[in-house]
């Protein structure tokens, strides 16, 4: 079944209905997005008053346009939907993205609204998206039929799947300006009258554009469907979801806002467990994970070993390894024995190293290179967590030992956390992200990323 | 006791005992922030070979310095240290950082030298804060012995102390480089011979220029006083503690550190409730509580009131909050006809505010105005939490009625968080937060930083 969905994530033509000459108006900013993401295929907005919307020829209905129309993007209010609905069925339009809202998230007028257009599309064969949402975007198709101004979107590994339009942008938003990872897949799914997160988690599973997919959910019409599906895909790759909804309080809002029955948490959790699903419970543990998987490869394991500037960093790093169940390693002899060659005498060798009593000796940077590489082929280690200091007198390219590194032990990840300067630690994470090497700001946030990751790997590797 | 340590944070006059005219030595740098800092007392450069130092005449000895010295600063190597403290305790200066390491944290040697300087202070009856540390800072007096480059340090309610020199150096960095508030009184205690966190704590809870108190801790040489203490301030103050070696493995770590004896985490943690002293688990929680309480006024309670621009953001608000042991209070029958008054007729009444049901028909900008203002007007709301969108659309000194609302509403604090644009969030950020509003990257830290000010709160008014 998730084979319809080439449609929505590869059409080679996409018709607008509702599409806008007016600066703004959402039916004129999806062509805006449309031309910044530099859509290849057919583009037809349909507009009975207008003969050319941005460049592109405008045609009263899609039953005007010569050729073939893979998929339809509907902005017309609830009300107009059904009629102009036909009509792309009467075309053989195979898929649509209903992303205007005024449906059941409304009222009872807008329900029936929606399940007249759901008949409409069963009658015709065709897929449906929606109704209220953003809809999808897909980079490797130049493709987005979001309303929300984003401009050009950064290709990448990661998707995701959002229960709203609205999360699914205001996320891509944050990606695009604070993040350095681009993204495969996005899909907003709205009020989910046909197309459901199961099917699009299947299309992501043998997506080869998707490394690893991001969920947020509020509740599935069928969770059996969705678990079952899970259950294959997370062998394949990560999936990590942030559930809305897990408390009273939450559930409460959920079903206001979806009309979702969130249930027992803890059963959800068991069937999460089971299914290989990583859940989270902050949203900014969704894009630190997104970040760590587009970069570098899963933990084999939780063994890590870290180095720090200050004994008090190596302090508060080994408490949040021991909470958070990963394991602040011994090192081989080997290591020790190295790490004690460029060491100051007085120090006890440990983990993490405490690099005060390495760079009076080496120097800072070389020390940093000589220390992290030590770690790296030590084989009882799985990860390698350098915290280092940012400061105005290494400038960034100082650091180009991390992707060089990174590439000559490709099947180690390497996350870096920073202290100091918060400008030049704005620097430096430019320089190492985009060079592939993920850049926390709290040494707190890199270790629970590396839990997250860890659980993914241990997911996939589950009998 | 504490009134010895007026000569630490408000001298008249500091000797530098092995100041250099050498540009990037630790004796040259410690010269270099005092002359940023605007310290306006003596400045008495120590330097047997000198006629003048960064524009300061220079001495062979303390001892041939004309008048008075308050506090005298180490950085000549340890073995130097007893003669030229003897000099120090002859010439009757009653204060001394001493900030060069090699003591009891390298050698046996070392810890022999310890016990020598203390022995030469306390004949004397000289105060000592070090050694091993970067030593203290006092924004109120213009002060700072610390020989990492600093520059001007922001004058602001926060003061901290810290077990390690190192960590408070950090932390500043950070502070001045990534924050809008200031602090008063920064203490990093290296190894504590002689000055050690209680006494500094009674300074700052008797200290007018303080108005919170952040602490790292790996432990106390007598615990006991220190909990005496902590019980009395924080009746009056904040008292906001990161303790490094709370897991086994942070233990070591702190053992091999600071050679502290970290104990049972249990029975640390009992002591730190009854005394009133909040704990926290991660680096960051410090500096967000830090934000908020320079910013803002303690919460009188756990009921919060939020606002959200999509449902989902609202539902991911709800489960943090309970989560967290916080309230999302059911609003005012009077709150609740006004939000009603001036939201769609599709959407439940609820907390946080879905404002997508309310912008379309006020505006963006007057939405959240006439919203945050009905919500601070709840009686039974404590703390209102808006979460916005940074949009270009809206321009930094849209939200300037943020802190209208808060000095009209001087009692109830006021957290925003923010979603979108991460440039238009940085910019937003800066206009707020140097009008006192605390802004908040995600949602999740807000309401964690707003669940330990209520535990400020709820410490301050316990019997």
């Amino acid at each position: 079944m998730a084979g319809d969905l080439k449609y929505f994530f590869e059409p080679k033509s996409v018709a607008v209905i509702g599409a806008s000459n007016t600066p703004g108006k959402a039916g004129n900013e999806i062509l805006v997005n449309l031309k910044a993401n530099g859509y290849a295929g057919g583009v037809f907005p349909i507009n009975p008053n207008e003969g050319e919307i941005l460049g592109f020829k405008a045609y009263r209905s899609v039953k005007d346009i010569p050729g073939p129309v893979d998929l339809a993007v509907f902005i017309v209010p609830a009300e107009k939907t059904p009629s102009a609905l036909k009509e792309c069925a009467e075309k053989g339009i195979p898929a649509a993205v209903i992303a205007s809202g005024g449906y059941a998230e409304v009222d009872r007028q807008g329900a029936k609204l929606q399940e007249e257009i759901l008949a409409v599309a069963k009658a015709a064969g065709m897929r449906i998206i929606g109704p209220n949402t953003s809809g999808l975007s897909s980079t490797p198709a130049s493709l987005t039929t979001t309303f929300f101004p984003l401009g050009k979107i950064r290709r990448g590994p990661i998707s995701y799947i959002a229960q709203t339009g609205n999360f699914a942008t205001h996320t891509m938003k944050w990606i695009l300006t604070a993040e350095n990872f681009g993204v495969a897949r996005v899909a907003g799914l709205g009020n989910k009258i046909d197309v459901e997160d199961a099917e699009v988690l299947e299309y992501l599973g043998d997506d080869p554009e998707t490394r690893g997919v991001l969920m947020y959910v509020e509740g599935f019409r069928n969770p059996r469907r969705f678990f079952e599906m899970a259950r294959q895909v997370t062998k394949k790759k990560p999936v990590i979801m942030l559930k809305g909804g897990r408390t009273q309080a939450g559930a409460a809002r959920a079903f206001s806002h979806t009309a979702s029955l969130s249930g027992n948490d803890a059963i959800f959790d068991a069937a999460c467990r089971q299914a290989g699903v990583v859940r989270v419970r902050r949203y900014f543990d969704l894009i630190h994970a997104a970040k760590a998987i587009a970069f570098q490869p899963l933990p084999a394991g939780r063994r890590i070993s870290a180095l720090a500037p200050s004994g008090a960093l190596g302090v508060v790093a080994a408490d949040a390894c021991e909470s958070l169940g990963l394991e602040m390693v011994r090192h081989s002899e080997k290591t020790q024995k190295r790490l004690r060659e460029i060491s100051a005498s007085w120090v006890t060798i440990s983990n993490p190293v405490d690099m005060s009593a390495v760079t009076p000796i080496t120097g800072l940077v070389e020390g940093n290179k000589i220390v992290i590489e030590t770690l790296l082929q030590d084989e009882g280690v799985d990860a390698v967590f350098p915290i280092l200091l940012a400061s105005p007198r290494i400038p960034p390219e100082a650091y180009s030992y991390l992707p060089d590194l990174s590439a000559r032990y490709p099947h180690k990840p390497i996350y870096a956390a920073f202290t100091g300067d918060k400008n030049v630690f704005e620097q430096i994470r430019s320089f190492l992200e985009t060079r592939s090497i993920p850049v926390f700001t709290a040494l707190e946030e890199a270790l629970e990323t590396l839990q997250i990751t860890c659980r993914c790997r241990e997911a996939m590797m589950r009998d």
